[in-house]
């Protein structure tokens, strides 16, 4: 969908909605597009509110913190994980949500263009989550809304809540984010999350493990890039020589579909499948991470292993969600 | 669907929940299904009901005039806009929502005729908003509901929350809904908005310009009516001649598809698409509405201008939702 | 789905919520997944707190007993119904729900594991509900989640809350559950809807008539079943001998699509529809029951007649199912 952009400045963020205690936070009227939003500085803020959630959600469940406050979820592509989770983020900060994951058989359908959906959406609601399948479709939404646009998801390009997600799990679970070593393990090449994991990473003197198969090794230029900014890199085929180091292992899915020849899938999916023998390798105090959902890749019978994260993440990705939600809003 | 209407009496709407502070106002426990219910003591009662909303939400953004009261959002046609709209009017009302969207796969498949699935919904509903594709259906949804029913769109039929939204949009940006010269562009002829807003306007010693396609002129019958009402109207072929003394200017959407010669649709398109050039012909003091969606008949770049109100009357379109919900309810 | 159970004892279900006033009823933490877990004892456990609800709508509509809490509403299939109404019922008690119908388009369309998906929504709910097309899911929800989990329908397996309901309403319209005379007409064979309610029945000394097509006869196993715990059962293929003696009426569908030979469905079909004529052999003090949807087997013109109790039966559906949630979430 081509869209036209007005040669007009954008205009200052302002929600026309005055809150009583407003608080000029420094998320307070943004938009949530990019990791790269997010410094040392940033990353500490965002989990520090994402902390005072946890401890809020373990103590009361639910608080009236964004109490009349509307977000509008609209998914163009399915996705119940991250629909739930940014749903139940506003529910347990005592919000609504207007749920749009129709949105094949709507107005869109009818050619409204991606600007004219935001324009209406923020007439009914004070913020906007957006999942698309097209690069760039939430920075578009947020050039033209006033009111703050969070990115779940557009495409091949961003998926910034995954990120932050996942590296608070790591802070949560492991104490802290700095000197780690990280194994990033299975589909190195298209994996959306491991590249925007990594470019965090890179802030925090990560050494990181890429294990994956030829033909899925992590973008060339994504390696440099990364070791430009001082990060220790290094690649391999198999998982054990790295194991027994790995403070993080984090498993995506080798989708079958990716490989021309399917003798090759055949040959390599046994190395890059989880299980508890795996695990003998890795040290007492590491964590398995997986962005979900998983077909395989982690074998079910490791899930009561204490050091299987997965659904934790889970977890962790409502607190994140409801710190963004509550930033942008102006209440943290 | 053929629907049987047993031959009793209509039952008196009366909710069966008894509110605190109920009060015996005109439209409590009504259904609204017609403009045709709204003469101008009406519409002054709704318009002054809006406006309170207005205040409200722009003071204070949402407020619990309907808390604890349950709104069956039933759509049997997929509308984003038209849902989300009053999604939105009761969450700011502090009620919640029952959202229906996927009609098509549920009981309805299974056969189940229309006043079953409304008997059944306002066993856990206080209000039902109604949105079909069959003339009529939204009558007999009130015909056997005990709670207030709301037409949300009956096909070709009615869609009288529309037609309220778009004469408080002018009312609130022009000040007044007297002695104004409206025009209306493009598809007159299929146009449900433009009709039942022409029958409101009749009200109030408007001057109506038609300007439309040959083939898409508003029906003979409908102007007749209208001027049987003492409507001044007058048809035009294009813009230009009517537009500077034009207060209104309300825009549809010309589709391809009521052409039978393309030849036809491409040699007159270009006369019903409003751009800055266009406008430079109206006053300083006028608005450009659309019912939305548009598909390129107004051109992005008008968006800017002071005078494009049309993402403001979705705004309107909130408040108009939000009076009618508390009104049928007894609130307003 | 072939769905791997781990060899791990089951978690002992402890939300991980505090409560301010948690209190250790019978129910708190459990899982609803078959009618087998009430006996008479739990029964009337069960009634008593519906009878509370009933109460409570009445006379307030909505109150905040679950505020806070939220719902996962996982419906792997459509349902309208099931998932309104406990979408209301949720909504009553003030709570919300993340409602989840499109499961056919999304994570699990990637092949996510059943286990996997209610890990996930445990993080983000306080209660599961489920309906799902497979016997058994809900049990395996129930074995892998730590939150409870309520059965809403497992294909031809168990569907508890609407055996509970329809004993419920018996018990409401007619002032008690002993001693009753019962007829089921129409599809005793495949109706899992009659086959649970005859099970609770069983506990009530009840008179059992079974009135269906010969194709369509009570599974046998079951006829025995239901003699050995005493039931007296007899079955008929007409319905007049047995209806002035009937106390309850619980009518089903009978589906043209069940019959080989279409000529033998015109042949009976006419027996099992239900007209204000048949009703003249009934009592006065009876009540007729459908679980709905109907679709023809009732005549619209029943539906005045103060006997047809099944649009009531939907509203004290809303409140067991408001008692169920309270009672699982340690409320009641």
């Amino acid at each position: 969908m081509a869209m036209y952009v007005p040669p007009t400045q954008r205009r200052e963020k302002s929600p026309h909605l005055p809150f009583g205690d407003m608080r000029q936070t420094p998320f307070y009227g943004k938009d949530i597009l990019s990791v790269s939003q997010f410094g040392r500085e940033n990353l500490e803020y965002v989990f520090g509110v994402a902390e005072e959630m946890r401890s809020m959600v373990e103590h009361v469940g639910t608080f009236d913190l964004l109490k009349g406050k509307i977000l509008a979820n609209l998914f163009y592509e399915p996705s119940t994980r991250t629909s739930s989770s940014f749903m139940a983020a506003m529910q347990r900060l005592g919000g609504s949500v207007i749920p749009i994951n129709e949105v094949r058989y709507s107005s869109v359908a009818k050619g409204e263009s991606l600007p004219d959906t935001v324009r209406t959406l923020e007439s009914y609601a004070d913020v906007i989550v957006i999942r698309h399948p097209d690069v760039g479709s939430a920075a578009i939404a947020a050039l033209y809304a006033r009111k703050p646009v969070i990115n779940a998801g557009d495409g091949v390009g961003e998926h910034p809540t995954q990120a932050l997600l996942d590296l608070f799990t790591i802070r949560e679970e492991l104490g802290r984010t700095e000197n780690l070593t990280v194994t990033m393990l299975g589909d190195l090449k298209y994996g959306r999350t491991v590249h925007s994991l990594s470019r965090l990473l890179a802030q925090f003197q990560t050494k990181l493990h890429c294990v994956s198969p030829d033909i899925l090794r992590m973008p060339p230029e994504l390696v440099s890039e990364l070791k430009i900014q001082g990060m220790s890199i290094q690649e391999h085929t198999t998982l054990d020589e790295v194991l027994p180091d790995t403070d993080v292992l984090y498993v995506t899915r080798v989708q079958k579909e990716r490989f021309e020849d399917q003798a090759v899938y055949e040959s390599v999916k046994g190395a890059f499948v989880v299980t508890p023998d795996t695990l003998k390798l890795a040290k007492d105090q590491m964590i398995v991470m997986h962005p979900l959902p998983r077909v395989g890749e982690i074998a079910m019978d490791v899930d009561t292993d204490p050091r299987a994260a997965y659904f934790r993440q889970m977890e962790y990705g409502l607190y994140i969600r409801m710190a963004l939600l509550a930033m942008v809003l102006g209440k943290a």
